[in-house]
């Protein structure tokens, strides 16, 4: 009998849609992978070493912490952190971890480390193209520009970029972007390029260069939102019913009774609450599955419980206590969960709660 | 230099809360707390301890899992498992844990367990006054009032029902719902009661019967929204600085291009995102803190990273990579930004995410 909610991670359908996004683009592009945020809160324990084994050699990661933890489990891949270079710390050389560096004051810092070590540093420039997030700006790209010789004291290992909205089929901003990214890489000899997260991927297979950088699909999102998603479902999520009871028309449900029953019905409050990810935006507005079954969600989200209406289950399939109900699985993807919580596949993946128990399938 | 997100507790103002909560209440009045989902997020193993120091003695859980770890931290406290009895479960016996029994079927499941252990078990009997959600529902009641010796097998601690706006001065439910629960406990004889949340405690004295169960108010949360918050703050959050930059009018930031600037200005991309619980719904609508300067959000809050507008601080304030800006302290508190997010305080502390790096003031 399950005490708490069950999240199974399935490491095949996670190694599928590597070696698919592998595919899409041509032999000489490397596909690196994005595990930050603990693998898009699936597991980098478990799911790095899937990622590596289907080939993946470039890894990256978003703080230092993050790049630790990864070279503990991965000896050999490239391992990048994409926040940049925390000056005068010696953990980059200690971990062999490559930052990303997002600005000249970054070139500035890691070249003086560079200095001290006598030897030339690998390391990635991060342009921005548009984020207005992380990156080189305009000016400093103009500088650098002019400048070839700042960046001799280092090892460059390639040049990157990052779009905004690739996600849109359409937007023409994406290739504005590579337009611009491609003027600053060829004034440079030599030098590699990457420039496409998942969606990237998805929209011209100009915009692979030689390396791309694939994230959410990776887990199963889905990167062209406009159709069907591409990608294998990696997470599944079932939670335990607690209790069934009878409720009668006006009467309402959950804290400041923001739902009022039209009719008599039945409600199932299930082990599954705000507490474990599930967002509380999911009051009154998703749902679970029970037997294919939907069941809307009444009132508000509680900390530890969530109430779901009974009115679409003939009473004979009534699910009794501890019967697992589905949160995310064939009837509810990541995608149409997010989409009630207004809210995206990767917030719901990252907020996956500490107290499921969880499985990896091999 | 910090490298990631400080979190900071302060066990201090946690303690002078959970002090102030019992000053509330008669002398003969027992404060419980609620320390379920990892003590809303602070923190259970550090949690847990500064509030048995000063007195508590009641402590409730959502999950038996819960439980478990509890009593590794606490071998003394009386434990209670909100979430119920699970059937055939040898764990409440051999971590000596208090289920809250929530149907008749619960009661029969916890009884049968009494029956074989030949000796009357500890329990805490749960009814519904209006939640829908968890407890003895107005049937189940009524079969309870007609077979007390239903009960007769259990040792009955005390019963307890549960409020549904008890945060919202004035709304009449409150009421309702302590005369509700005071018809169903006058039919037993000698048995204790409890009804009252941290909002509950500040709502009536007469609502206070024998045992109280605060939980946000000890964590810092107002738990009377209406005016000035009576608690002290308990978490504080900072936040590293990654980059600086320039931006123009008419320039965007963030994924899916969502703001666009109506003036030249400058940027500060900080080291917090919605993988650290910080929610994406504060996109374009919440702040950070620098110097007391407010730092508006522009465009959306990505996983790792947000971008905050430096419009409002003068040019020799402006903050440089790895300063560190207030997330939570002084000009924000959980109340503020939660609503900013759409949220309660309660959403905001248990989604803490765990990048940070934590400390303990004692």
């Amino acid at each position: 009998m399950a005490l708490s909610g069950e999240l199974q991670i399935d490491l095949k359908a996670l190694q599928e849609n590597y070696r698919h996004l592998d595919s899409l683009s041509a032999k000489s592009c490397e596909t690196g992978v994005s595990v930050k945020a603990n693998a898009y809160g699936t597991g980098t324990q478990h799911v790095a070493p899937a990622l590596f084994e289907k080939g993946a050699r470039r890894f990256f990661v978003s703080t230092l912490e993050e790049g630790i933890n990864l070279r503990k489990i991965l000896p050999d891949a490239m391992i990048y952190i994409l926040n940049g270079f925390v000056p005068k710390s010696s953990e980059y050389k200690a971990f062999n971890l490559i930052p990303v560096l997002n600005s000249l004051s970054d070139i500035a810092a890691y070249t003086h480390d560079a200095r001290l070590q006598e030897k030339k540093l690998p390391t990635v420039i991060h342009f921005d193209t548009g984020m207005n997030r992380l990156g080189l700006n305009d000016e400093e790209t103009f500088i650098l520009d002019h400048n070839h010789d700042i960046l001799e004291p280092l090892e460059i290992d390639f040049f990157m970029s990052h779009f905004a909205s690739s996600d849109e089929a359409g937007n023409p901003s994406t290739r504005l972007q590579y337009e611009k990214f491609k003027r600053i890489y060829h004034t440079y000899l030599n030098v590699k390029s990457s420039l496409c997260n998942s969606s990237g991927i998805f929209r011209d297979t100009e915009y692979h260069l030689d390396i791309t950088r694939p994230g959410i699909a990776i887990y199963g999102g889905n990167p062209t939102p406009e159709t069907t998603n591409p990608m294998k479902a990696v997470a599944k999520l079932s939670v335990p019913a607690l209790q069934i009871k009878n409720v009668k028309k006006n009467e309402t449900c959950g804290y400041n009774e923001t739902y009022c029953f039209k009719n008599d019905t039945a409600l199932v409050t299930v082990n599954l609450g705000y507490a474990d990810g599930f967002f509380r935006s999911l009051s009154n507005k998703g749902k679970l599955f029970w037997k294919n079954y939907a069941l809307p969600i009444r009132g508000r989200v509680s900390m530890d419980t969530v109430i779901c209406d009974l009115e679409n289950v003939p009473e004979r399939d009534y699910p009794k206590p501890y019967d697992m109900i589905e949160a995310l699985g064939p009837n509810q993807s990541v995608d149409t969960l997010a989409k009630d919580a207004g809210t995206i596949s990767y917030e719901i993946l990252t907020s996956l709660g500490p107290r499921y128990k969880r499985s990896y399938i091999k």
